[in-house]
C-alpha cells in the first residue's frame, strides 16, 4: 500500500452527524477501509471482515477532496473520517491539511488504539475506547499517552471521550474511563444491537429509544456520573441501518 | 417583586438537556415564570399564560441552590436556566455566580430580546431567536448589541444561536439569522406543533422523526447553509410532551 493513498470504502453526504460532540452537524462522511479491532457489534464490520473488500478504492487524498467536491459542489465546510480505524493511516494527515488549508473542518472517530502526529489538527476527535461487550482490550497506557500528547498539544478542548455501552459492565467501564480523564469531555452512546438492514424502521426506532431511555436512567441515578452527556444514535432512529446516509 | 428573589416555576433534575449545543448533557432544570413573548406555538405557555399563576414560588438563589441540592444530592454539575424568558431576571445573576463558584456548569435559554451582564458569565448561553411561526417579531438591532457584547467579552465559544423551524419562512429567517452571525454556532431545531401532553407517544415520534427528516433534507440541500447543526427536541422522542422530565 503506498504511503500517499488511502483505502477508501465509502465517500457521501452531505448529511448529518449523529452521534457524539458535534451531533447534527452537517458534514460530509470519508469511511477508510481496515481496522486493528474486531468488535463483536460493530455496525460497519464490512469495513474489516473482508465483506466488502472489493469496493475498496486507493486515493490520493486529493482524489478524496475531488469526490467530495463532486458529491456536494460548494456544499460542505465539514468532513468526518470514519472507519474502520483512521488512525491507522499516515495519510490521513495530508487529507485534512488541504481540507483546513480551503477552511473546511474535520472530524475524526478513532477507538484511540494508535496515535497520529496529525490529531493536533482535526476539530473534532473523538475517541471511543472499546467496552467489554465488543470483546476487545483497550490498552490504558496508549489511551494515557494518546490523552496526554492531546493534552499537551493544548487541544482537550477538540478532544472528547465517547463509550458505547450494551450493559452494566459496559457502563462501568465507561465510569472508569471518565473518571481516569475528568478534563475531557465525556459522551455515553446507546449500543444497536440491530445492525442488520432489513429490520424494519418503526420497531427498530422503538427498540432504540427504549434503550436509549434505559441509559439515562442508569446515568441519572448514578451521582459518579454527572458532567457526563448521554446521547443515541440520531441517524439510526431517523434512516434506521442503511449504510450511505 | 423583589429584585432578589426568583419566580419559579419549576426545579426538577437531574435529567438530559434534550435540545441544542448541550444536547445530551446530564444537567437539572429551573424553569423561571415571566415572558415578553407569546409565541403561538410556545410549548412552555404555562409560564407566561397565567394558567400555572398559582405555582410560581418567589425563591431567594440561595433557595433554588438548596432546592437543587434536595433534588439531586451531590448528583449535578451543570443547571440550565429556562423560561419563559429568564433574561428577565437580574436575580439570575446572583444564582449563576453561587453555582460558579461551587464549581457548577450553567447553560441559559433566551430568545435575545433582553441583555444582562450576567450573560457573560453562562457557559451554555442560547440565544433563540423567533422566526415568523411564532407570530413575534424579534428585534435584530438588540440582538446585534447582545452578540457585540459577547463578543467584546470574549464568549462567543460559550454562545450558540437557535431557530425552531415550522415552515420554508422559518427556513429562510433561519439563513437570515445565521448569515448575520457567521461566527456563531448555528443550530437549526424542528418545531413540535403537538404540544398538549394526552397524543398517544408512539404516533407523536413518528410525527417528529418525519419532521425531523425533512428539515434535514431541506438543510442538505442548501448550499447556504453549511456550517450548521440540525437536531430534533430528543426529551420529546424519549418522553413526549410530559412536564418535569
Amino acid at each position: 500500500m503506498s504511503k500517499s493513498k488511502l483505502p477508501v470504502l465509502e465517500i457521501f453526504g452531505p448529511t448529518f452527524q449523529g452521534e457524539g460532540m458535534v451531533i447534527g452537524q452537517k458534514t460530509m462522511f470519508v469511511r477508510t477501509a481496515g481496522c486493528d479491532y474486531s468488535c463483536s457489534w460493530c455496525d460497519s464490520a464490512f469495513t474489516w471482515d473482508g465483506s466488502a473488500k472489493e469496493d475498496i478504492r486507493m486515493l490520493t487524498p486529493e482524489e478524496v477532496v475531488d469526490e467530495l467536491d463532486q458529491c456536494a459542489p460548494d456544499n460542505y465546510q465539514h468532513v468526518t473520517i470514519s472507519g474502520g480505524n483512521p488512525a491507522l493511516l499516515a495519510s490521513v494527515g495530508p487529507l485534512c491539511a488541504i481540507l483546513r488549508d480551503r477552511g473546511i473542518k474535520t472530524a475524526l472517530e478513532t477507538q484511540g488504539s494508535r496515535w497520529q502526529d496529525w490529531f493536533l489538527n482535526i476539530d473534532d476527535l473523538t475517541i471511543s475506547p472499546k467496552p467489554p461487550s465488543s470483546l476487545m482490550k483497550p490498552s490504558l497506557s496508549m489511551l494515557d499517552d494518546i490523552v496526554e500528547k492531546l493534552r499537551n498539544g493544548g487541544r482537550l478542548q477538540h478532544t472528547s471521550l465517547k463509550v458505547v455501552v450494551f450493559n452494566e459492565e459496559d457502563f462501568q467501564f465507561a465510569k472508569s474511563i471518565h473518571h481516569r480523564y475528568p478534563d475531557l469531555a465525556f459522551y455515553l452512546q446507546t449500543g444497536n444491537e440491530d445492525t442488520g438492514e432489513s429490520q424494519e424502521t418503526g420497531r427498530l426506532v422503538e427498540k432504540l429509544l427504549d434503550r436509549y431511555h434505559q441509559l439515562v436512567e442508569r446515568t441519572m441515578e448514578d451521582n459518579e456520573m454527572t458532567a457526563v452527556h448521554v446521547l443515541p444514535q440520531l441517524h439510526t432512529l431517523v434512516w434506521g441501518n442503511q449504510r450511505g446516509v
